[in-house]
């Protein structure tokens, strides 16, 4: 009685494991297997722990103002969340009414239902093709429309110019979750500040390698943003994370270096697993979507475990029949393989 | 049309100004004037780096069995948030449905009148005495009751057992948000664990000194601590901010002598007060909430603003004739009544 009924019947999004030993290689949650810049730890060891004392700039002025001459948006352009999920939380509160729906494609990032039944409106997928590709349309009339590009768990990009016609008649708003486009080299940044309905969302957890500071940055038109700020709470992000989170971005060589790495590793680690009969669609991010050649993607799930290598496994009709492996070190990306092909024969 | 309606109408809540100058005395947002423990100082700069490429402990295992020793609370009935802000915002999703009112005293913290706007649900004042004291009772049958204690912006004290017997016979959720505990010397934290209905939440913010850290502590019953932990994000506390945290309650001795300075010089500026024909109601926190003797407080406001000292004030029926006055240092507190004494003649 004294929890909301949406929220009593809730089912709990569960993020991948975060196992405690050392020894496990964790391909499970799309970490980057590189550590952040070192830039990054100046900050962190150079912090006046006075300025803790009092709150943090709740306008994240300095940090806008980096994000601005690093991505070439305008400052008053971008918001910044603590970490993408809080991001999609406000959007959630600031563009969808109570009787409204939110959308995505389908197989997509699975918070996405749990953000609509936390919201407590209904949630509307749009099916993607045998191939997991998009039809440039958005099914069942959301007012929010949450377009992972490139998409998670399949890897699988949508073209830059299919956004631009699908929001240009599109009546809501469409959020392009980019958190892997450093991955993909396309970015639909470039279409958010200018137009009535783009907002991109970009996070430092992946390619900056800086999954443990929470920190999410979305740009688009000046009205969407300002509704963002009148929904968050006031000081929603710390004064270490936006002073590490610009120390980052400025060190863009750092990250490209990095993530240059992964792009060659992923290829590699697509090349093999096709080698071995899997099939595996083209990835523009750093993960794969792979189908075993031969056994159950769960049986090979449970057996990697067994060797402590994590991979993720999503059961259900879409996406239960691959295993989404994070693309980590090239010697991980060995271990994972041998263990593949002991495993599925 | 594309931001909801609620969202269009809002007004969002400002929070105290942030003077970027260094001349300025700061008494206007209730931060610490002492720095905070420099076993914080020593998490920061040996932070290892490379942690950040991982996610952060979502449910914060090390940070509650830090709380739950030092406080005595079973780690289970800890929930830990992105600042006390989150979790007022999760308890307004998790607690009131949309047909349900969120309650608090009338005057209290004016960002919960924004919280229930945000919620889109009706807001239910329970107006305080003319001495701004609580009759124990909560007017407008609401579903979540934020009871502050010490209260907001006026300083003054429930009784412990005032609240014990409130709860007893409320249907709905009390939360005591206790930010300014620490400087009264009662808590409610023993009643929340074993009770059905209270939460007693605290912040790192004050007593700490840790207000650019964004970390607020709730405890409560566990089925309503499941209930935030099921609408929260998935990683809502970023792995510095955990480790700092955890540094700063164990050592409890640096906040309790920075608590025992800010009491000493709270005694002596409502003393001075007092002395100046100011009306000063008790105060169980760091701040004081004082009608000026002669002059309006607008006036004054704006006289201490034009020599760099910055206090708050909130106009309005209850609280237009007074100004709130962190406790700062002694030197600071020695230019406040200095100023005092000229504006208010």
């Amino acid at each position: 009685m004294r929890i909301a009924e949406p929220v009593e019947k809730l089912v709990a999004y569960v993020p991948g494991e975060q196992p405690k030993s050392k020894d496990v290689v964790k391909l499970n949650t799309n970490e980057n297997p590189y550590p952040p810049s070192p830039e990054c730890a100046k900050v962190l060891s150079g912090f006046d722990i006075d300025r803790l004392r009092r709150y943090p700039d709740p306008v994240f002025t300095q940090l806008r103002e980096t994000v601005s001459r690093a991505w070439g948006v305008p400052a008053k352009s971008v918001f910044v969340g603590n970490g993408s999920d809080e991001i999609l939380s406000l959007a959630a509160k600031a563009f969808v009414e109570d009787d409204e729906r939110i959308g995505s494609l389908d197989p997509s990032y699975s918070l996405y239902k749990t953000l609509a039944a936390i919201r407590n409106v209904e949630f509307a997928p749009t099916a993607l093709d045998a191939d997991f590709r998009w039809n440039g349309k958005a099914d069942g009339n959301p007012a929010l429309f949450l377009l992972t590009n490139p998409n998670a768990p399949t890897g699988v990009c949508a073209k830059i110019d299919t956004i631009r016609e699908f929001a240009a008649t599109f009546p809501g708003v469409c959020l392009v979750d980019e958190a892997y486009a450093d991955f993909s080299g396309q970015t639909a940044i470039g279409l958010a500040a200018g137009s009535s309905n783009i907002i991109v969302m970009r996070t430092l957890s992946k390619s900056y390698s800086l999954a443990g500071l929470r920190l999410g940055i979305c740009i688009g038109p000046e009205d969407l943003i300002d509704a963002l700020y009148k929904v968050k709470d006031s000081y929603n992000v710390d004064a270490v994370a936006q002073a590490v989170a610009c120390a980052a971005i400025e060190d863009r060589a750092w990250m490209e270096k990095n993530t240059a790495k992964i792009k060659a590793t992923r290829s590699r680690l697509t090349d093999a697993l096709r080698a071995m009969g899997c099939d595996v669609p083209e990835s523009g991010s750093n993960f794969v979507f792979a189908r075993p050649a031969r056994r159950a993607a769960a049986e090979i799930f449970d057996g990697l475990r067994r060797e402590n290598i994590y991979v993720r496994y999503f059961p259900g009709e879409r996406t239960g029949d691959r295993l989404r492996i994070t693309v980590g070190t090239d010697e991980e990306t060995d271990r994972l393989l041998a263990a593949l092909a002991r495993l599925d024969k």
